[in-house]
This record gives C-alpha cells, sequence and structure tokens, in this order.
C-alpha cells in the first residue's frame, strides 16, 4: 500500500467539531476552560481482545490536525497483531486540546480493527488461496470504504467499491451483477456484452446460477467467451442449499473434460472460516473467495482510554494501575 | 420526533457519486448505457430475520434526490417491526437511473436497523425503566450519529452525541467523564466544577467509581450537592466484578438511610438484556440504564434486493419467485 | 387390505425345517426327545418399547403349519399400536413341536415392527400429505416385499415393488429412473417415450434433476406433456444441497405462472419426520413425499419370548414375573 | 471359508423374474424394448460411509446367471474396507440386460455391509477375544442366514444358525437356552441333559442366571459337570441391571478358588463396542462375546448406482462427475 | 419430638473454651479487653441458599449458658422452610459475651441444616413412602448422632442410632447386618437367630442379598419366619448393578404368588430423590427407603454473622446494608 | 508433625459404648452372644475412589483401646495417596471385639478423607503458594478440629483453631475479623490495636475491604504499620463481584508504586482450584490462598467393610471376592 495513505483519511467536520462526541467530553472542556485548568495527561489505549489492529493511519490523521507541537504521541503501526490489554496509543498532550476527540478515535479503532481482525481469521484460513471483500452491502456507505481498506489491512486480496481501493491502494474488483444478466435477458448476452465494452485488463469473471444449473451454465460461458474468460463464479443461494464441495468439484471436472482446465472458480455466499475448512478438507479446487457478511458484520472490538500520569505524576482510576505501561513495539510518531 | 428528520440526512458525494458502490454497478451502467438499454425494472428489497426496521428516512432522503419523476416507490415506516422476508422497499424505475444506489441502501438498512433491533430488545427488557445509548465509541465517528438515532428508533429514551441526539430530535444526555475526576484529583471538586458551570437544566449525575468505594462515594457526592444532586452512576468495571444486584441494594439502602431518597441511580457497563432481566429478578432499584456496546456492536441485518419484474414482465433469478410480492403494509412514497 | 393377505407369507424350507434357526433349539429339540419330556408350555412374546406392531399374519401363517391342533394362540392384530412390554403373541402347546421356530418368529417381528413403526413415524408427520415407500434397494432382495408391506401396515399409501405391494394388496407406484433419462440423452425424450408407452393409469410423474436446475426443467416438461403430466419428482441430491422448502415454492411458483397449477410436485431425497416438519414450518406445497432409507434402514425392534407357565404352573427365568400376563388386547387365534 | 461359497447363494426366482425390483426398473425395461434403444452403459457403484465390503459373492452368482458374454465387470474382494465414494462395481453391458437388478445389487450390499461394518466394529474393540454373533432372532428368517455370514465377513469368529455357518464355512455354535433349563426344572439337570446327549466336539457352556445368582449357579455347574465343562455364559438381563465388570471378576475369583480355573466365561446381552471398551479397562477376565442386535440391528448402508458412460461416452446426472472414476483396487471378474 | 430435646444438646468443653474458635476471634476478645472496649452489638446470621432450618436448639442450648441476663435473642423455630438471605437469627449483647462462640454456631447451622435439607428433599421425593436415615457411617462418630436428628428435622421417620434416636425422640430402627448373616453362614440361619433373641417389638427384615439371588432369598426367608417376617431389603451393591425397578416388581410379585402380601419391601443403596423418582414412575411398590449418603454426605450449608448494629447505630460492612432486617417470623428467645 | 499425634484423638464414650453405633450391630453383639459364637473375622475396608487417607491414627487411638491382645491389624499410613479398592485397613479379631465400632471407623475415615482430598486437591493446583484452612466455620464444632487436622494431612499450610492446630502439630494462624473493625470504627484504629497487644511472632495481616476500596485501604494501612505489616487479606465478597485477577494486581501495583513491595497478598473468598487455576493464568502475584468451604464442605468418602475371612476361611458376600486381598503397603500395626 502506498506511504500517502492519509490522504484519504481527513476527519470529518463533525469529527473535528465535536458534533459526534459523546457531550461529557464538550462539557468537559467547558468546565476546564471555565475552572482555568489544562493539566498535560497521558492517556493510554488498549482492548481486551487479540486483535489485528486498524484506524491508526486514520487516528493518526486526525491528531495531526489538532495537537499542539508540544505534544508526545506513541503508536503501534497498522496491521499490528495485538496481545490482549497492549497499550496500542498513548497521547501526552495538555487535555482540553485531545479531550473532545476520544469518542472519535475509540470508534476508529474499534470498528476498523473488528473488520481487520475478521478479514484476517478469514485469510489464514483461505491461504494460500485469496480471499476478496465483497461486503460494502452490509454496512453504511459512510463507512463502507473503511470496512474495505480495513479488510485489506487484515489480509484480503482485493476489495469492490472504488473508494475502499483507493485507500487501500489497489484497484477494485468485482464480476457482474445477477441484475445484468435479467435485464439483458440470458447469461451468456451479458457476459458477452461484459466483454464488449471492458477494458482488457477487467477480469472476465461470469455468474452461473442466475437461470440455470451452475454446471450447465458453466460450460455454456466457457463456449461463448473461450480463452477470454478468466472465471466463473459460484454463489448458490440458501434457498439451493449454498454451494457445496461436491459442486466445486463437478463443475472443475466438467470444464476440464470440456478443455476449459484454465478458467478459475471463484466461490461466494456466506463464507466463513468454518466453510472455508470445509472446503478445504474436501479438496475442492477454489481459486478464490468472495467474503461479505463475515467480515462487514464483524462485533466491532471495544477500546478503552485510560489516563494513566497527570502532569508527569503516576494516576488511575481504580481498576488500572496507575502510571506509564511499557510497550516496546510502540513507536513515536511525534 | 419531529417531521423534518431528513433534514440531517442528507447522502454524502461519495454515495451520490458511487464511490463507495460495488464497482459491478459501476460498471453495469457502463455496459447498459453502451448497449442503449435502461429497462423499468421493479426492484424489491427483504432481509431474512425478523426485526426493527431502520434507514427508511435516510433513504427516501437519497432516493428523492436520484430517481426521476416516472418512478414508484413503496416502503415501510421508519420503525415498523417486520417478518422475515417481508418486502420493505419497491423501487420501480428505468434501471440505469438506480443501479448504482443498491450498495448504499442495502448498507443503509444492513447497520441502522441491526442498531434498531439491538435497541428494541434491551428497552423491552427494561421498560418502563428507560435506557440510554452510550455506545458511539463503539463505532466509527462517521455513522456514530445514524448509531444513535437508530437506537432511539429501536426505544431507547436518550443518546450521548449532539448529532445523534439532532437527528432523533431530542436532547443529548451525559453523565461526566472519569478523566475530569481525574484531572480535578477528586470527585467531590469534580461534580461541584459541574455543577458550578453546566445549566440548570442539564441533570447533575455523579460518577462514583473513579477512586473509592461505590457506596462510600455516593454518600460524599450526595452531602456536597444536596438536593441538586439528581442521580449517581454505578459502572464498576470488568475488572472489579462489574455492578451486582446486592450493591445497587446496598446503595440505595445507604442513600435511603442518610436521607438520600431521591438520588437516582442509573447502572451501565456490559448491560444486554440478560444482565437487565438479572437485575430485574433480584428487584435491583435501578432507574435508568446507560447501554452501549450491545446496541452499537450489533451485528448488521443483511438485507437483499431482488428484480421481480422487467418491463411489467414478472422475472426472478434462480432460487427466488418471480414477480411482485403483495404487501399491504407498503406505503406508496410517490 | 385384502382378507387373503396370508398367500404371499409362506414359510421359507430353510424355517420350516430349522436351517435358519439358533442351533441351541435344534439341540434342545433333540435332548428333550431323548429324554422324553414334551411339557405343554406358554410362551409370551413382547417388545421394550411402543411401536407399531408388523409380521403377526406372516407368523399365524407359520404357526397354522406347525402347531398340533390342540394348541392355543393369542394374538394382537396386525398394525397395532403397543405399548413397551405388552404381550402381542402368546403360545400354549407342547414344547417340542415350536421349540424350533422362536428365531423365526421373533426376526420377523424385529423387522417388521421395525419398518411399520417407522412408517408410522413418516406417516403421522406427513399426513395428510401421502407418503409413498421407494427404500427397497436399501434392504436384501429376499426381505424387500415384506419391507414394503410393513411400510403400509404403518402407514404409508403406496409402495415401488410389485411383490411388495401385491402383499399389500395395492398397485406398484413409480416414476422414471435417471438411467431412462440418461439413456434417451434428454429428459423431454424420456417422459415423452414414458407417456408413448405405459398404460393411461400409470401416473405422469417426471424427474427434473438430470440434467437441468429443477425449475427450468420443471417447466419444459410441463411444456412437452402438457395436461397428461401428473407431477414432477424433486430428489436434489446432497451433492447439491437437497431440496430446500424454498425450491419447492419457487418450482410451484414458476409452474402457477405458467398456467401449470395441476402439476403435482412429490419430493424425494433423505426425507425424514424431521425434514417433513420443516417443509411444513416452510409451507412448502408438496403433494407426496417419496421416503426410503429411513423406514427400510429402520433399526429392528428387539421382541423377546418368555416361558410364563410349564404345564400350567406359573413360572420363569430370574428377572420376569411368573405366569400368564393378561392383555384384553389379545384375540384367540384358535 | 471355502472356494465354493457362491454355491449357498443362488438368486430367488422373485429377484430373477424383477418381482421385487423398483417397478420404474421394470417400465424402463419395456419402454427401451419398444424403443429399440440398448445401448451399452457403464454403471458405478459406491456408498458414503467408511465400510466393511459385503455382498459381493452373491453379487457375483446373480450377474453371473444374468449378464451375456460380452459384457465386462470389475469389483472389489468380499471384506474389502472400502473409502467413502469408492467404486466397489462396475459393471459395463446392454442396459437391457441388467437394468432389472439394480434394486437387487443395491440391497444385497446395503443389508450386508452394513452388518459385516457393525461386526467389524465389535471385533476390532474385542481382539484378540473372539465374538460370536448371536442376533438371528433381530432379522427376519429369510435373511437371517446372509446376516451371520456378513457377521463373518466383518469379523466374528463363529455364529448359530447352520445356514449362516455354512455359508461361511464353518460350524454353527451355540450354548443352551432358558427355555430348556425352565422345562428340566434345574440348571444341572438341564445341563446334564445336554452333556448326555451331545456330541463330544460340541462346546459345553452353561447358562447361569436362569434361576440363581449367576456366581453360586457357577459354583454348582462346574460341580456338576466338572472337567467337561467348558464354560459358563453370563447373561444378566437389564431388569437385574445386566452384567458389570465386577460380576465378571467376582465369578472368575470364585471359580478359580474353587479349582476351577479351566472354565471360560462367556458374556452378552447389549454387547457394544463401548460396553466391550468397559470391560476391558476393567480388565474383566472374558473369554468370547456373543452379540446380538448391535450386529443385526445394523443400519443399511445405502449404496448408489451411477451411470458413468454410455456408448464409450462420458456423461453423468447432475451432481456427479462423468466419466470412468479409475479404482485400481477393483479386479476384472470377467 | 419431647419439649426437652436440649438435654442431649449441652455444648462441649472446647466449644465454650473457644479452643474450636478460629483464634482470630479469641485474639479480638483478647485486644477488646485490653482496649476496655465492649460495645452492644446486633449481629445476624443468615445463609443464601433456601433451607430446611436445624441447629437451632443446640444454638439456643450454648448461647442460655454464655449469654448475661441483660442480652437479647431472636431465632426462627427449628426446621424452618427459609428464604435465601432470610435472618435466622439476630443477637444483641456486649461483644466480649459472644465473640467467641461465632465459629461454634456457624458450623452448627450449616452442618445441621445441610444435612436437614437434604433430608427434606428425599422425603418429599418419597411422601408418602417413609424414609429411614441409615447414613451415621459416612460421618465423624462425635457428630453421627447430630446428623440423625437433623435428617429427622428434615423428614426422614426413622434413624439408626440410639444417641440420634435419642436426640429426636424415637426408638432407632434397623435390619441386620451383611456380617451376622456371614458369621452364622446362612440367611436363614441368621434370620432366625435374630428372631430367637430381639423383642418382640423390633420389626423383623431380613437383608437378601448376602449369598443367593434376591427372589430366590426372599422366598426363603418368609417361609423360614412366617409371619413374623415384618419385610425384606432390597440393597443390591452397585456391582451387581444396583437395586432396579423390574426386581422389586419382580420380588413383589413372587412374594405375592407364594402368600406372602403381607411382607414389606425396604430398598437401599445409593436412593437419590432421582432414584426415587425413577422408582415412583416404574410403580416399583416399595415400603420404606433407606438412605445413607445423600443424606450424610449433604454438602453444609455456609451462614454468615454480620455486625449490623453497634450501640443502637446502624453498622455494616461494605456490601452489606446497615442495620436491622426486619423478619416477623423471628421470635423472641429472651 | 509431631510423634504423639494420637493424644487427641482419644474416641468418646458414645463411640466406645455404641451409642452411636448403627443400632444392628449392637443387636448383632447380642445375638452373636447368646448364641455363644465369637469367630475370628478377617475384615477389610476399602473406598471406591482415589483418595487422600485420613483417619488412621484416630482409628488406631479407638482400635489400641478395644482390641485384645490376640488381635493383628495392617493399615496405610496417614496421608496415603490411595487407588481405588485398595484395602486401608485390615481387623483380624474374634468379631464381637470390634463389631460395635464399624460405624465409627467407617466415619471417621470418611469424613476426614473427604477433608484431606479436597486440601490435597487445592493444595497442588496452589503450589508452591501456601494454603492456609479457614473453614471451621463450615462444620459442627464437635468435628471442626478434625476437619482441620485432615486439611493439613492433606497438604495445608496452616489452619485456623487452637485444637486443629494442635491436633497437627503447629500454630494456629489467622487475620482479624471485620468484627474487630467494626467495633474499633475503623480499619487503621484496629490493624493498630492488633499490633499493640499481639505477640510479636503474630503475623500482622489487615482486612482491607470492610468500609472502603481496597487498594485504597491497602496503602493506608501500608502507612500506619509500616514494615511492621506482614500483608494484607483480599476477601471482597460476592456482593461486590468477589477477588478478581485485575484486583490483585492493580493492588500490588500500587503497594509498590508507594515503596510497600514487602507487603503480601492473602486471598479468600470462595477459593477452588479452578480459581486457583485462574489465578496462575493472570499471574496473580498471590502470596496465600485462605480456603474454607471447598476443603470444610467436601463430601465424605464412603468407604465400606467386607468380611473376608471366618476363622480362616475364605468367604464373601455376593458382589465381592472372598478371601484376603493383598496390598503390601499394609503395614502391620500389631
Amino acid at each position: 500500500m502506498s506511504a500517502d495513505l492519509s490522504a484519504g483519511f481527513a476527519p470529518s467536520q463533525a469529527t473535528l467539531t465535536g458534533e459526534n462526541a459523546d457531550i461529557y467530553f464538550v462539557r468537559t472542556c467547558d468546565i476546564l476552560q471555565a475552572e482555568q485548568l489544562n493539566p498535560v495527561v497521558s492517556m493510554e489505549v488498549f482492548c481486551r481482545y487479540p486483535a489485528v489492529l486498524a484506524g491508526m493511519v486514520e487516528i493518526r490523521s486526525l491528531l495531526e490536525q489538532v495537537l499542539p507541537p508540544e505534544s508526545e504521541v506513541w503508536g503501534l503501526a497498522e496491521g499490528a497483531v495485538i496481545r490482549p490489554r497492549e497499550v496500542v496509543l498513548r497521547i501526552t498532550a495538555p487535555y482540553q486540546t485531545f479531550a473532545l476527540y476520544e469518542t472519535a478515535y475509540l470508534g476508529i479503532l474499534a470498528h476498523e480493527t473488528g473488520w481487520a481482525t475478521a478479514a484476517g481469521e478469514v485469510a489464514r484460513a483461505a491461504a494460500p488461496t485469496p480471499v476478496l471483500s465483497f461486503g460494502a452491502r452490509h454496512v453504511h456507505p459512510d463507512v463502507s470504504a473503511r470496512m474495505e481498506y480495513a479488510a485489506m489491512v487484515g489480509g484480503c486480496s482485493g476489495c469492490a467499491t472504488p473508494e475502499g481501493a483507493r485507500l487501500a491502494g489497489v484497484q477494485a474488483s468485482g464480476t457482474l451483477p445477477h441484475a445484468l444478466v435479467l435485464c439483458m435477458g440470458d447469461t451468456i448476452a451479458a457476459v458477452k456484452a461484459f466483454d464488449r465494452y471492458m477494458p482488457a485488463d477487467v477480469r472476465r469473471i461470469a455468474l452461473v446460477d442466475t437461470f440455470k444449473d451452475e454446471a450447465e451454465e458453466s460450460l455454456r460461458v466457457a463456449a461463448a467467451l473461450g480463452d477470454k474468460l478468466w472465471g466463473v463464479r459460484l454463489d448458490t443461494p440458501s434457498e439451493r442449499g449454498r454451494v457445496t464441495a461436491e459442486l466445486v468439484l463437478e463443475v472443475r471436472a466438467r470444464l476440464d473434460m470440456a478443455g476449459y482446465q484454465y478458467v478459475h472458480i471463484v466461490v461466494s455466499g456466506g463464507i466463513t472460516p468454518e466453510r472455508i475448512a470445509y472446503f478445504k478438507s474436501a479438496e475442492a479446487p477454489i481459486d478464490a473467495y468472495g467474503v461479505g457478511s463475515y467480515i462487514a458484520g464483524a462485533r466491532p472490538i471495544d477500546f478503552t482510554a485510560d489516563i494513566k500520569e497527570i502532569e508527569g505524576k503516576p494516576i488511575a482510576k481504580r481498576g488500572r494501575i496507575p502510571g506509564i505501561t511499557q510497550n516496546p513495539a510502540l513507536k513515536r510518531w511525534w
């Protein structure tokens, strides 16, 4: 991924003004200002689970814009695999300068780390077979690009939205939707039209379950596109029993028998680490997985921010250990 | 909630341009345009689970902006309790005019319906005790206001961010953070400062677990603020065994014995329907619940969009039943 | 069923000679003869589970042939629903005259009652939808007709082998095998040939999963046979996810939309009471079930024979209660 | 087992005439004949589970009688341990010559393989202690000899019916029934009579639970028969808590203390692999197991027959892979 | 039970001197004395579970001996069914006068309430069939009489040790031990000797599993003692499969058939509420149960003592609610 | 432990007179005397579970007092780890001399072995961290010293009652009770008074949860006592979530930060092997555990006594193996 990633991560106006912050932080700033209190505070951020960390690039982009020069920030690398309770971020700065952003940076970490961690699970299960993130439709459009970016951080090899792909520094990838087939009235007509207008570097991957049996349709599209066909995508809906390992084996066998050994098979629809393990144990010859809701629907992983020093003195609320926590993996940002 | 809700739901640029759409919809529009095909299509949207529907106001705001006058749209009401496979939205329009927005409207429904449904579960469990949404820190800041709005649709009585509260037509509510207590060095000093500067209509709710035992601290803040104290908030962290029903009963008894019968008790920290049932069965005298990750971390509920008619002719992909699905609960939007 | 059922139940030579009896009964007869002992014995037969009793007709046919006139036999009716430990058969006769047949009559009861009981479970689950027994291929051909007969006793509405149907007093029923479709090279050709040569009273039921998607093929065979088509049979193999309720609903909808409301739907493939409950709860419009291994593979239900009186004196082995057991439901055979 | 095993496996008339075949095979033959179609077909047979294969000898006996000389048949050996989906039989012949026998050969394999596999499980669990098949009473007498034969294929060391023993090439074995003891009025009288009349090569094995405690009775029969007693059989019924490991240990100890170290102990009654493991872990000194319903009541293992080539061209129904499946373990029969 | 029960409950020397008290109570008394502190304290005692209360008579006997006249004590009745956290005892007295006895009165309550509660469970399960406590051998002899007394409080109808029976105001009951049978060499000899020397009011109950089968032996002892036999006791050890419902039914039937309808059946050996439910559901005709380890091995039910007032002022440690707890069921002792 | 242990184990009068024996042993003695039968009997004692044996010292003390010189006794060592069914004691003596004590010696073994075995589990789990037995309040005071002694046999490092400690040959240990703190009105006052009056060799261990948060209170007592403070005891009640590993870590950190590295941490309250494993896996720095009800409430482990020889002749009741059982670990007592 390119070095200029932070370009796409500029904070929104609502974040900068605290409109989307918990109101008690707004009030805290008002009170401290009235009291003329602005102590230098060391805040540490951690979560309680092992995870693949994501969101650090976006947080850095936010903090660079709001913190004063004399502040000091330490953080882990994007994509770091973290231990439970490992400190991932430490901010030392006058408290009024960053109190307003706690809701935002915790939320960024929670959501993006949740997605990256789920993507990591799927990617590990599938390796070396690549996994494509297809789940934008499962999250609000204002965060879908972040979700796709986090999926790439976690280990996916491609994603489907232009904005998400740009954040991750890759090209968006996709097949063709059932809607095109339905509008064209026939799978063959649809893939031919796709082939006619799409640039040469866009892979031709045919959906083969719109109207007919998948094995039958695979042979028809292979015959229609010849060696321009990169692959077929099996996406049998749950109403038809989902994709089975036997279906993959059969499609492969029928394609091979008809001379289409070069056609790849992409499988999607409810893919999880368990489903991937099932396909692997059955030796189903799959060339790529498309994964949607397992990643996009992953539960956010809650992070906590704790004050551990005030004006250089160790302190902590009850239940936490006062003072800075050592973590040699932290790098100083500035 | 006010009638002008949609004001805050304007679609982002990325949504309007399709930057956050799955790329195959972008390509489909290109192909259909090249083929000069733009059939009138009826698209139906449904999900597979019972749920509390949210996102319809935001979707209407989007569709009003993009669909041509001759289109026809039917939808269910925001907050409707829906059955599995019930059609919640039907769009009939030339396909090129809305193909690009399928990722967005499915994502809006998935995320907001997920949050509203979880909020409904908590609110039903707690009724008649009110539930406040405190979970902004668990989601990305670009959707935190949507999450809070959806929590209100699902049944919450209040939420914590100014923007979320504005979408829901209420005032934001909150207590005070541990950070203020730590900065002031003492709970009593912190609640007195809060009381000094906050407008009279902001409730004084004291955090009582920062430095000392909750029961001891409750009595101290009650003594300090007198009848201006609206309530105390118990938020014992998991490191200290979380809030128990016995703790609530004890704090209530000690407050009552000292003459502070009017002080309310707010409980937060890992609240779920099961935890609420536990407090109820133990008759713990709780006046309000603060709920965070149960709502904010709710899994999105996936929605599916299916073409069911093209140019008035029933059609469907394999696995679906062709033709319009009757649903008398749908209202025509235009 | 006709009154002359026992015609088909003549015992085999091996049964009459004791060739297939446990050898210790052969030896017991030899010893008693040598000892010139032949006491009149009352033997009672029961099992330990609730069940649908089958095999009584065959056993009566055997005992009529071997017992002397002075013997006395009491039995329950074929198809009786029995309680655990209920006596189903009592034989009082000189012991040498029937010791040799204990293995046979217990085995007849075990196997046939097992099949009838399983058929009863499926038939109760499916009622009022009829169930056809299709499981001959799961049992040895020398008992397949007995299995089909027992399935009819248990509640099936039809069965597939000529001999089984004759025992049950009905016509055999069936569809057409995948093999015919494969030999003819095409489903349409196969159903047309079937229609050409089969008598008018044989129902035309088309298999629709040999080469293509079931919904697509159903419409093709309906178009080919017109109103001569009685029904289609859905038998999706486990490799393709088995038949789902949604598939049935879709095939029904597509047939109806095309004007083939009169075409019935038969479902087979791994049908069990649980699967039937699933189809019912999903309101899948099924007109008949074909059931194979659930009935044919049912575990035999073990029966036990106990001597309870010898020469009119109550006796029993340890663990059993001596003397005749009262059961008013027993009818005297002779 | 002798080389001439197939002698006892001649197919019945009902099998040869198709009376016990699924009627759709009868109809298929009629249709193909009317159409003058008789393609050379390659049919492959497999099952979906690991198993001990039995029934091949009987199937060979059937096919030898019905197939024309130009046909080609490949099969695995009787008793082969097979993998899931391994092809066990391949018939290449004009389809009309063998279509009628599919129900029969599948049923033979299902039933016999089910029995042999269960016997294999028990025998493996018990090894090196021998297992005797005592389950004829749990199956219909027309298949009890096949069951016993299959149990021997699977690993039993003896069986109880003369016909089953003859198929397996051994002598039938057995003890003496409770009925003989009851008729003689006393266990000692019964074993003495048994001893008086039975040939010297028949083992004297006494049942010791008819009237008295097993340990007491064991000592009495040992005293009565002296060194002619080969063993005692413990068969405590479930009403008395079944045989326990402690009972076996106690009987052994009491026999040894009284000088009957040579008397063997046979245990029966609900024996399963789990029960055998329990006896083993308790080091119960058992010399042989008698097993009935675990083997005789084993679920048939369903086999499937698929056409994979027609006139030399690979073909298959949907869900199967077209063309001959390689299996080097197959031997050519002719 | 007689009014003079407390006679047998005099505290031991070790209890009165505090030798068996937790040493920190000894030290507390020393310190308070040195500090010349002896405040009047109200101590309340409760447990966290529903239970049958036992031990109050013994505690009253202790407190009467140690407390000064000006003290005030309230207590629940022996045998009361108590709710979780219900106060069962309240002592108001100068603290030095009773601090030393907290270990003792908590231990008395814990152990005796545990036994009484378990006895209550068994007695309720068995009602109206009586339950006899036979468990002295499972507890230390210095508390076996207390255990038997508590079992009677909980609902047993008889117990086996002279001292326990005296505490409970009944006659001890028992059968005869296996040892007597073994010493006499024969069950019949043993029961005859028992009959010869025991007073007429001692029930003749024969053990019938020492040497022979229970059913056989029951008939033998009935024949030997005639109508002097009150009953037989079935106590089959676990090595022989324990007593089963079928065994009881069979013994009953064989006794009845032989004219011994008047002989009762007592069952013992691992009796629990679940086992009693099993016998009931099988309608086993049992006249009394002998219960040992279920009662004697019951877990003590921990009680807690809390100071709730000092010199009339409400107080409590953290986690408890200060001040006297109302409980109208408490009666004032003095 | 000292060699003179048996001094404290003298049997009670009730044990010597048989008052607390099962009455059938009393009657057996009467009958045998009347019959003038007093055979020399070998009695063996065993249990069915692996355990840590305790009670042998007390039994020896009893048997020494009652058995005649010509008797022979073999026993295992106190604290031996025994296998299921291992013989732990064998008495050979005229039966009338010891029949009366069977209830007593079985009860001693049951109760003491139960406690020792539970103590062994806790001690093994905690090793090398020491475990103190604090459970006297959970058992009747007449056995609390035996319980503490048995806990020491099982592996505890200390116990709390003077009598129990004397039996085990150690000094009693304890902290100070909540009652002292409540009477003194303040934790600091209480620990100071404790320090003032207690001998120097009594460890100063402060309870820190009476009025305030544990971490806060720990720092206060450390400041008050300085280096005379040996440790603090965390005993958070279940109403406050019990002690958690995080609390221990936090108290340790706060003590260390304040310079009190030498202060030990003792943890009590519901300690079990599972809880200890949890603390270990979280690396909670605990210096000692106080364990109460896990040991004191342990279920007695039932022992059985069997006659195995009478006058030198092997005998046994049904279900047991006649004759002496070899066990080389047995030592001859006399």
